[in-house]
């Protein structure tokens, strides 16, 4: 696919004028929206001959949008040529059951932006007649006159072109990255830990709950090594598929300063699947201070003597009462589909396996390497745990932690004329009070100034932009 | 296929002599039973070169026999031909799990009778013995002795060649039709509403509850336009493909006094399925006095200021008390998978959409147009609800409600002598005790005389036949 | 592929030393795990031209581990030579989620000892490196070196070493035999009583219920009639095709004093699968004194006027509060599945049905014949009430009943020394103390002297071995 998409370029490139360029609609792993890495293609390789990247996102919108697939996804889009990108495909009136809310594409639009965006383009112009997708609808409705989606998506043109120039081209920077490996993504297709828990699965697990609690976070693939010194807290979902030479490079890091957060399987295997055969994890055993040979699924398990239990989000280590929680995410005990047997060496346990048998056995580690600290993760838990945790770790850190979590989202960047834009995105049907915290700006669309402890509200299905003066 | 059973036809005409007849084993949508209108042939069409309709009927018995398929599969057999027609197959003692509890197997035989059939004949005499049918079982099982379904049988025979020629060849006129059309079956099998929510279930939502009113139902076929001044009430259940011809018909009829009943997604597409270009429901937005141009699906949204409210049947409009509802039938929020957006123009609205953000559309409207009345369902909602909206606009036109309803249903129907005959079939295990009211009469298998008033009790599982005097 | 396999063993034979022996690996109905009886090959004609039968059996471990696959497998592994077996794969650490608890290993290994294994084999070695089976792990890791699983497994091998000869080539008899047929599991396989009951689950459901009961029990063929009178309960469970022949023999068996033990579709086709038409049971109704010739579904049934209820396992006929029971087992109503009307001639009604329709009807009967007994049961239902049935029949026959039931196992044989051998196997969590009820002993492992009446305390997951002095 990498070399068919090259081809075509050339071809295109022979033709185009200089002040032409060239894109390409990528997308991602499909569950009927778009939920994770794309698995047939590397799009970091098949993006190269293009001059700017382009998606398509696609997601559950009215009581179910939560704006976490336009953040994920603009965070691969960015990813795959550093750069900005383009929204070539998105939702109107979408799928069945998609109907934005008044005020959702809007939201949605703007949260593109926030993203890193430069366009939104919807699919598509009008809803069609004729064929497979006469459902998929349009900004207009089959009948072609105006309607609701149509008055409001006139807004955003119209925003578009009052503070477009403010907004677009915006430059992000994130203290976090999570590297991402397609190797990985078919390696554990092929071996999976659970039918219920694929590779994807385990990135927006992690993902989601960094979204969560407001730390935005940039993705990285496993050739992008040489950026990892940037970050300062560098996360390996499930890195199933690792050379000796990107496991040298995680050590470096960490030996460095940085603080690697990796989850169970990783660097299990080599670069063409094939275990490897001594200690897991494979030429990490001294950065992460602990080792394993044995594993099983979680059944009946949780955790107990949990280091980070005194977090905000924890209410107990196996409870589900995080409402952002999916009801089908977990059984009660808080540990589900596989747990490795730690065994420390020179590792602080950070919670242990609450179970008669099994209870001996670390299920989460912190160890202190060179400058820097490896925490890994053993097991697959609970989201709200999973909360506790990275705030642990974040609070150790010099990551900044804001006070506003979902459902208001923060995303920060800063625009050609070098000043900072922030944008405060309200998935939720109630309106949100937040107070301002910064440099003296003002709120864009409202054309209001904003001094420091200033309060803001939005309401629900709202946002508001906020520029530096 | 329609081709191919007239060009059979040809050929045996060829060699019958004139007292001869030709018939045709016709049947329905399968879902392990006989549920709804046939896919894959237009059985009106398929029908045009036989003498008689023949149809099989097949469905659940013991603690799930209600008599509606018998009912319903009855009502298209009548329409085919517009005559009475034969059950040339049913149940003996059926496929695993239907074995008919002491009764039923005569319940069943005048349900069909009462229904318009001229015959009962069963699949088949005895069990057999080898190949795949071993256990649709027949009259006889595989021992080929006397049995309680043989000696069951055997007392029908008996009563057939007693009262038969009271009880054959019953006149069958109904105040209400249903528009059934293959073209929207097929249609809303490639552009599904909902993967749990196909055309006949629509279809047999809105039988089943006129059913269990005791309101009797003819089925018409898009052809049958002729017909439609002759009921008081037209329901077209999701009649999504509807020509320009057949909607200035359904136009035509409310003019001119009818009460048309209709529900989402009627008019959407033309013949040939491609979805019409201009306000929906296509043709018919003066007809209904309303149009909408959005819709989604129906999550957590019920009914508000439902006019229709203060109907017996209605516990709440979100309510699922109703003992004949189904588990899986709703949400607790009262409507399901699809919900359309109505804006009234003229309309009177029926009820509107509690929900946050779609509060302000109409969910169902009532129009009074020329002479006569469109009713318009926007949303599929449960059916405790739906029998009150049946009742609200019955009890507002001259089609009679009886005080008896379901599991106690009644068939009316003329016979040869120009007699009135009525059946009261008790689809429970509970004995029924009703009120005669009708002229002097007389239960035939008691021959006991039934004056205005006299009260009646039927058995578990029984039925009365009552022949006008 | 009995044909296929006498040809392979032919060759072989041809060069084979006279020290040497043929061995094969058979294997069991896969459900992820050995469940049942073979159905892709006649295992006891297969087996013929081999020295020795081999089978692997593999099954859930962890808090899933019961023994049964290992008693049930084994049962068919000693009687396909009618002698002792290998066991030439099963479990190291397993599939995904089954690793061993500790001790669950040796548990195991010598519960293959119990019911008659020479041997004790595993797959594999060391966890493998590449392809399709990399997770169904070894006695190693994929890290080659030393762990719990392999340092448990040196016990084993230690205890092999140092007790084998008197534990080796166990003689086993049994009272209880369970007659199984390979055209039986056919027959159902393509007249399905159940999509979730086929031949193998009442197999298991009978093979569980006595193993839970601590009675031990054979498994025969169709061909072994021989053996027949060496029991004193002989089992036929779903016997669905039996010729005339065998149906003779179960008459004799009968007849000269034996108990018959069959449940419903027992001797109702012929060995090609054709339906006897004549009365049901095919030449048995005057054994079990009973005939029926109608059935249908268990929905909405229990049992009443239970003679049997009594016994210490029943709570109450419909109850499930059985803690071996599985959740999905049965409805509250305790019958499930399948029910046959039985009518008694001379048989006693044991149970009969608790429903509105069939309460005339008897579920379970019992009869005297010749000088034996044959019950019969007509319908499926919970294992409570099974074990309640079984104990019943037990207790009025000479077969011993022990006090210690499941989770704590007795395996009986007889050694290379004529000496008596006992295993008590605790497949559970929890320790449990018994009471020596025989000769003088000595437990093996602990070298420590037994008296009747002294205690024995086994752990969780444990085991004891006793020889008699």
């Amino acid at each position: 696919m990498t070399d068919f998409l090259a081809l075509q370029c050339a071809i295109v490139q022979e033709y185009a004028r200089p002040d032409q360029f060239i894109t390409q609609n990528f997308d991602y792993e499909w569950r009927n929206y778009s939920f994770g890495l794309q698995p047939e293609v590397d799009q970091w390789e098949a993006a190269k001959p293009l001059t700017v990247a382009g998606f398509d996102i696609y997601h559950p919108s009215a009581q179910d949008l939560t704006g976490k697939e336009i953040s994920f996804g603009g965070a691969i889009a960015r990813s795959v040529k550093k750069d900005n990108y383009f929204i070539l495909e998105t939702e109107a009136q979408g799928n069945h059951g998609w109907l934005h809310y008044p005020g959702q594409l809007r939201l949605q639009a703007f949260s593109h932006l926030a993203s890193g965006s430069n366009s939104v383009m919807y699919w598509h112009w009008h809803s069609i007649h004729n064929a497979i997708e006469s459902y998929w609808k349009g900004i207009l409705s089959h009948n072609l006159k105006e309607n609701a989606t149509y008055r409001e998506a006139c807004t955003i043109g119209a925003d578009f072109a009052k503070y477009g120039d403010r907004l677009k081209n915006l430059r992000k920077k994130a203290d976090v990255a999570f590297l991402l490996s397609n190797e990985s993504l078919t390696g554990l297709k092929w071996f999976a830990i659970h039918p219920d828990l694929n590779y994807n699965d385990i990135v927006r697990w992690l993902y989601d709950a960094f979204y969560e609690l407001n730390i935005e976070c940039d993705i990285l693939s496993v050739n992008d090594v040489d950026l990892f010194s940037q970050y300062k807290i560098l996360v390996t979902p499930a890195l199933y598929s690792a050379s000796d030479s990107l496991v040298g490079h995680l050590k470096h890091y960490t030996e460095n300063g940085g603080i690697l957060l990796s989850t169970f399987k990783t660097a299990f295997s080599d670069p063409v699947l094939k275990i490897y055969p001594d200690d897991q994890p494979h030429g990490l055993t001294d950065v992460f201070g602990m080792t394993y040979d044995q594993f099983t699924d979680g059944v009946k398990v949780g955790l107990k003597n949990c280091i980070f239990q005194n977090s905000t989000n924890s209410v107990k280590n196996t409870a589900l009462s995080d409402p952002s929680a999916d009801s089908t995410d977990l059984s009660a005990e808080g540990i589900r589909y596989w747990m490795e047997l730690l065994t420390p060496t020179t590792a602080q346990t950070l919670a242990d396996y609450d179970h008669p048998h099994w209870g001996s056995y670390a299920a989460v580690t912190e160890n202190h390497y060179g400058a820097g600290t490896a925490v890994y993760l053993g097991c697959y838990f609970d989201k709200a745990t999973l909360k506790d945790l990275l705030t642990y770790i974040v609070t150790k850190s010099d990551v900044a932690l804001p006070e506003v979590q979902y459902p208001v989202i923060i995303k920060r960047g800063t625009n050609e004329y070098g000043k900072e834009i922030t944008y405060y995105l309200n998935y939720s049907d109630d309106s949100a009070t937040i107070t301002w915290h910064g440099r003296d700006s003002v709120m864009l669309l409202q054309d209001q100034p904003l001094r420091d402890g200033d309060p803001i509200t939005i309401d629900g299905w709202g946002f508001v932009i906020i520029e530096e003066i």
